[in-house]
């Protein structure tokens, strides 16, 4: 059994990698930590989570201040989870790893190797660039290999995974016409936000709506990763978990939906979180509350549109990290998930 | 036209007054204000709310600190509404009067005459007996003559309106055995929390849930108003507006399910903003942007049970304000709200 | 006063028609009309919708089955709205023609000039084609002149009227470079699918999901109008009422947001129903239970995306049937809308 | 592993059943069945339910029509779930008891001991009054002794199941005052009216409202397994899952909020699927989707409000038939649920 702890467990994903790693079977959960300040220090997770009361009922730790008891926490772990905002995650991760700890960091503080991407969209000048080059982007379907030797593995955010998800496979396999970008229109649930009073995600304000257009975080990470740029629009639904995505493209000529099929399954046939639809579309039903990323398409006069779905808290966030983890260490890679 | 304004504006009752007083052919809505320290002094109401766009398009004014330049307020207004906290109309109400305005006080400052109440329930003494003394409480089917009279209107909360009109009819007339106390459920959506950032009323908190059970302030405010002691257990609903309110009771021997139908038309027939449903029970679809109160029964081997249902900002405050002045300056009682 | 009725009176868009339609200064509401086999006929429309009690107390009259009593109907109106089925406006719309009729039709029947249209989408042979020829497209701001003359208003349907009115000011200045086909994302409440029992709009079934890819009606009606091909993209989301639309383009190079925002104003400033966004952008929130279609839009690196919302119901379908009527009769254009 | 099928698969109910057995240790899910005349028949359940896909991934069967056939099915079983139409479990149950199966009936066709219960409130003469008598009534954590020796064990109603919960320590303890009846108002999800199109649960249609007062079946399968009368009022909420019971009884006097917590604490302390709260109160979101049944209450003035909650689809039907079925045979009761 690996001792893990997860930092900033009070939080959605923080609460979710708590329910998931309470009952893995390899990974043994250490103890939950919050900030030092926060008002839920000391408090059980399951004050916070009434649906986790006898499912994990842990108290909410307070992280040490001070770098050596920080470092002494360290030496006692073998994996941590940060589920911390990236000015967190960007001070946390070199300390862990000092200790010879695995790190799985679901901020974006490590996920694209580039000084310019963080003073651009994130404000601030990354500290660590030799960290930056090392860490490994966890998009486990992808990077699995990589993941398996990596000690930084930096978990996509949300709207990343499920974009990548349903692209990566058309355009490694150069299927579409990228003189046009490709259009992401996507909605995820209220949780998105995060567990915060915030007058945005109070229920009565909450109503569907685009935000961020042009200028959202996750956009330059996508075109990052998938190596072509693409016009990314974010919406808040009205609901509570969920994202879904609907991916509008221009395909090369003379491709047919045969061809797609069979290039998703190229990459997905053996790849247990990734549900592909040989017909239908998905939905938000259909993957709430599960681990999984589904897919589905139609073409028609030389445009694709791919549909992706997936819980934003689990494959966008908690169940991809476990599941990176479980990559690391070589167990199979839905221990814990399915 | 009788001048009139809005202090409170920016809350979601301040918001329903002010869309129904821009389009009242009696009033003249000369203002809106809030709080001078307020985050939303000086914008417009629809940058709050975009749904009044081109409907009511104010600017939310910083209400004046200095009670030289309030009282210059007030003796230019003939009539305020006041959608603010009770600390606040517990001391604008005097100043308002004093300069010979009517007061429709939306609040609980004035609502029961009876300093201990205050002491009690809202923890504070109340500096204003006598105005306390001459308030006339605003439930507007039942006290209408006086309200032709009075400059002070407290308007009852939104659960005391639906409770009290499901239950006055039959204590007035004796159709109840009060050795049982009436059973008071009632579900409120979440706008009666108010319009503010808070992590009780955030999306992913909402759930079915009951709050400040046996010790919520609008029990003792219900049954003093009724005279008689009650049992009230309100909830949080996962809906934005409306409260239905069941009731449980015990008759007095031999009552039927006719006597009761003729008790309520007593008192309701031509009270056009109660309906009453001869079959069929209320829900919150019919009532939710409407400014009715509706109620409907059912009795059984000595029991009866009241459903009724009102949208919680309307019926149960904007929209009852707004029938209280109509009353007062001896308009028909639902000019501008129907 | 005109005499006006409806027919299919008991779907959601009939029940709005009355709504609006009861209290119209100028048309007199005379009658409301079902199928004479449907299972509603004889009961009252309150009893159907409870928020329409005192409201609309109407009861739903079967429509005569005979051809001379249908007339007879005709004879005595002067205006009808048809919210029917497109198989019976078809039927419909040239008896009460005939008639010396206004027909207000808010079916697909005679939207598009064009028998191939019906053939190919609808999947029957038109029957009038010389009143498809007459027949004017009810675009209400964009086709006034045309409506003022016209005896068959073609009212459009619920995402053509919120797509086209984002998009018609942009392709008529040319500010489009249409060789990449705008790609409209739109998202529709549940009441766009019609007041009936079926699993797909059932409460537990229901989940943001896209439907109708590539192949919805609503693509050739809204392709055909604006003269230039797009992609359309309907999805069902988890609320009422209400569409919103988020649709993205390619401008013409050298484009800016400023010639854009000229451009709406050029077309909108001073039509009462379009409510034009100078910052930020549309939300359901903003314009369920209104009749306004709201504008609003972005512009970064030679792409735009322009997001409209309306209330299906009403911008997308009663409202703007009775907007029509006012114009065709020379009233004010908002008469009995706001 | 013990062979088990599932007859009535394709409802909410059904579908939770194979969800559970999929996965379970000891159980072997042999086969899913629908009636033979289901439009269902032949699909596979995760065409119904694409959450399902990968997880459940088996075909729905016609349940053959002729006795010999379904002998033939019962004799290669060793226990079935009925989660079918009460006639259909009444016909059911005695053809497989008869081929050694254990039942596990989630209908009402074997709850009551009564014939007269059958003909009042389900509207038939109950053909097998010897079965009726050997019925276990399967409230888990009431009944386990029973349930051990049983063959047939009627699954409690989802009402049924919180409400007894809630009450039944404290009656069986004689700490109400039962001269005045214990009030139960409970809120279900949408899920409660099954898998089926039909108006009253469409999505527009559905909002908070009673139904069935004075008059639902679960009424009198409370009340006989209590031992006592009780006033239920069920609601329809505007959610998909779970029930929130709101229950207000008379204490005896003298009667203290510690001698409650005792009281339930000697019945529950040591049953891991109900959880009882020391303080604040269950929600909704702390039962969905999950096994449990959330209890907590509040006392004053010889008064007793006791809040009750869980998943109408788990522990209010397929979860807690699986417990039953655990209790049956000597597993550990939450095997497969936790």
């Amino acid at each position: 059994m690996r001792k893990a702890i997860i930092i900033g467990a009070s939080g959605y994903t923080g609460a979710e990698l708590a329910r998931i790693l309470a009952t893995h079977p390899y990974f043994d959960l250490q103890g939950l930590y919050v900030s030092s300040h926060s008002a839920d220090a000391h408090r059980n997770i399951s004050e916070l989570y009434p649906q986790l009361k006898q499912v994990v009922d842990l108290p909410l730790l307070p992280l040490p201040n001070s770098t050596q008891k920080l470092t002494a926490l360290a030496e006692n772990v073998d994996l941590v989870f940060l589920a911390t905002a990236h000015e967190v995650s960007h001070e946390l991760a070199p300390l862990f790893l000092q200790a010879n700890c695995q790190v799985f960091d679901l901020s974006g503080a490590y996920r694209v190797n580039n000084g310019d991407f963080y003073r651009q969209f994130y404000g601030f000048e990354h500290q660590y660039p030799d960290l930056l080059a090392k860490a490994i982007y966890g998009l486990a379907e992808w990077n699995a290999e990589q993941i398996k030797q990596a000690d930084l593995i930096a978990v996509p955010g949300c709207y990343p995974t499920v974009s990548q998800l349903c692209l990566k496979p058309l355009i490694e396999n150069q299927l579409l016409d990228l003189t046009q970008l490709p259009i992401i229109n996507a909605v995820s649930g209220v949780s998105g936000a995060g567990r915060k009073a915030s007058l945005t995600s109070s229920f009565c304000e909450v109503s569907l709506q685009p935000y961020g257009v042009f200028h959202h975080r996750h956009q330059p990470e996508i075109a990052t990763h998938l190596g072509t740029d693409v016009i990314f629009t974010p919406h808040l639904g009205n609901f509570k978990r969920g994202i879904l995505a609907t991916i509008t493209a221009k395909l090369q000529p003379q491709i047919d939906e045969q061809q797609v099929y069979a290039c998703y399954q190229q990459y997905y046939e053996y790849k247990p979180l990734v549900r592909l639809y040989s017909q239908g579309l998905p939905s938000i039903k259909a993957v709430e509350f599960s681990p999984y990323c589904d897919i589905g398409f139609a073409c028609h006069q030389g445009h694709i549109i791919v549909v992706g779905a997936e819980d934003n808290l689990l494959k966008g966030a908690a169940a991809q990290a476990v599941q990176c983890a479980n990559i690391r260490y070589n167990l199979v890679e839905t221990t814990g998930l399915i």
